[in-house]
């Protein structure tokens, strides 16, 4: 098979640059190791920016989350028995993010794929990129005991970061950075009436808490526990009774409980791989950047990197110019990193941190009563919090 | 000797509140154990608050201060061999911040309280506050070999970290928070044009540096050092040498150099005591509080708490209200924490950790990067450096 780009990855970078570059006629191929339903049964994130949704509508994909998605003008935080709303739309000059989850953006981005027989190929094993350094690459991979090699002009690496693209770039030529955070979040996903319009973060000297959502009929929660926790030691009732516990009183009293229809604990973690190119090789999303889920950054980062390659790709065959390639990993990873800072600052700002001294602990308070006084420090906030601009 | 108010420390917060409370017919003893040569000798820091500085002018205060003290709209930041400017005027609002030698401050304050014949008593030795859990305490001190007492019915212990009033409460009554930083400031006061009319804070891969000045022919600049250094190890030309090193090429080539008329080293570290307040003393400035003189808090804190003991004390003396009093610490500390939190914002951002990570370094670039990028970043400094509001 031949193409000019073939994309490693199902997931919603891959499927949304998928989509553009189709739009804009520059031919591509995806594969996909697993099926579109183990893809579509993932739980992932559910607040995307202002920009990506932008970007939805641009790839013709936003009808949906338009119609069904929330858009969300603020956030509250919850700290010592009380609410506080930060204004998002206010503090940001107007915007805002819309709560739609991930699952729904990667069905739609497959349906709108599937509408314009875009080239996607599921089941795809053993998938392998090779000749990155050479002007031209190739994949091969195995489907229904056949191999199959797809020769190309570039390869788009958006498998994750467990996925082939980032590890087959030869040792030393990345360099990789990494914080692992003493915590994890043990999430609930229930078909309950969520406690609140708009997210609730949650300090408390239990640990943090966030009250999300996917939709009005379901609730996301989390409570922040030890990475020694396991999900068999959290029953759904002593869930509830912690998650009501970190909560105001008041927020408690109307918070709905009911089954989990999922329960997992995800540790905490931040990690770049640098450069995000090798040879004709360009990482995306996971592949290159793992975020903690405080404040949303992980599926918006990989937007963001998906709206620079979009564009660079557009430059390079209708305008013949590769700045957009020749930059887009110094781009992508000046925007990654800004990302990262206001992860590890909500991170930070708003968990429990057992080994922190009593003067790094009086600071985290600081950190959040000086944001609540400040109109600079909410601006500061909101701008990350809907998406600094690409 | 009787008297309302015992001031304990003839630095510039004993002084200013001294000042402040006698213009307003509120009777007070000031008790320096130094010679007034001794006070007026130290070097310290340069950086008013304009809060402070309307302090000083309601003091009557702020004649010199307004004719030679420097207003300051902006500093810079040099990074990467380049330099960035902060606006403070603009971002914060229309404030500024004044450069003034505290020398200056303590001078002008000097003076004030002489020509209004004020009770500053000085060379008072083995100074001690008693009963303060009573509603008549008093202190005693010793003077060319009498010992004397002044009966009071308020203390005010404004003798700075060593002094003896933060000592004189018992034992199990204050909690204390404490960062060490892991290096020291070295300093040089020279008799040179400074090189740059605006402060420079620079960072780089060395360490941190600061160009000051205290006039337009006295320069103060300083190099971070590691704790094991000495002033023994930095002769003015290796100084010289390192400075210019640590700042753009540009810049290097225009500073003028001299003997240094004084060069010592200073550890970097934060503290803050808990409550500000036992029985009828009263905890200001260093006494309760430590900066790192990144930003400038340290006097400028002392300050604001003199603002709120001068205004609980009027209420108290003139219209028989304990608000202000009873509120004292809660309200001094809150904005304590917030300018310890700056510090630190400050300190962090632009110092050398030789124990960081490399995702932490990255961080720490970002976090400049962010700022020197962001409206709302700048705002949020600004309004830091020049004061958050009383």
């Amino acid at each position: 098979m031949k193409t000019q780009i073939c994309i490693i990855g199902g997931g919603p970078s891959g499927l949304l640059l998928s989509q553009l570059l189709h739009l804009k006629g520059i031919d591509n191929v995806l594969l996909e190791k697993h099926t579109r339903d183990y893809v579509l049964a993932r739980i992932r994130a559910g607040v995307l920016e202002h920009g990506f949704a932008r970007l939805m509508r641009e790839a013709g994909c936003g009808e949906r989350m338009d119609r069904e998605g929330e858009v969300h003008d603020g956030v509250f935080i919850s700290h010592d028995g009380r609410l506080d709303r930060i204004d998002l739309h206010k503090y940001s000059g107007g915007s805002s993010v819309i709560v739609y989850g991930q699952t729904e953006v990667t069905r739609d981005l497959y349906d709108a794929r599937d509408r314009m027989n875009g080239k996607v190929i599921h089941e795809a094993d053993d998938v392998a990129p090779h000749d990155l350094g050479s002007d031209k690459p190739y994949v091969t991979y195995n489907k229904g005991g056949a191999s199959h090699r797809v020769d190309c002009e570039y390869i788009i690496g958006a498998d994750g970061f467990h996925g082939v693209s980032r590890k087959s770039i030869p040792a030393g030529v990345l360099r990789e950075y990494e914080r692992v955070y003493p915590f994890g979040w043990l999430g609930v996903l229930s078909q309950t009436k969520p406690v609140s319009p708009e997210l609730i973060y949650a300090k408390h000297k239990n640990g943090f808490a966030l009250c999300s959502l996917r939709s009005q009929v379901l609730s996301r929660y989390y409570i922040q526990v030890p990475l020694t926790d396991t999900v068999e030691n959290w029953s759904d009732d002593a869930f509830w009774a912690e998650l009501k516990n970190r909560l105001p009183a008041d927020v408690a009293a109307r918070l709905q409980t009911g089954p989990s229809i999922e329960k997992s604990i995800a540790p905490l973690r931040s990690y770049v791989a640098e450069p995000m190119r090798y040879g004709r090789l360009f990482l995306a999303g996971d592949a290159a950047h793992i975020f903690p889920p405080t404040g949303a950054r992980g599926l918006n980062s990989a937007a963001s990197d998906i709206y620079y390659l979009y564009h660079a790709m557009v430059d390079h065959y209708h305008k013949r110019d590769d700045a957009g390639l020749d930059g887009y990993s110094e781009k992508a990873l000046a925007r990654v990193w800004k990302a990262q800072r206001f992860s590890w600052w909500m991170t930070t700002m708003l968990h429990r941190f057992p080994d922190n001294s009593p003067y790094e602990d009086r600071l985290q308070d600081t950190e959040l009563a000086y944001l609540l006084s400040s109109d600079a420090a909410k601006s500061a906030m909101a701008e990350n919090y809907v998406g600094l601009p690409f």
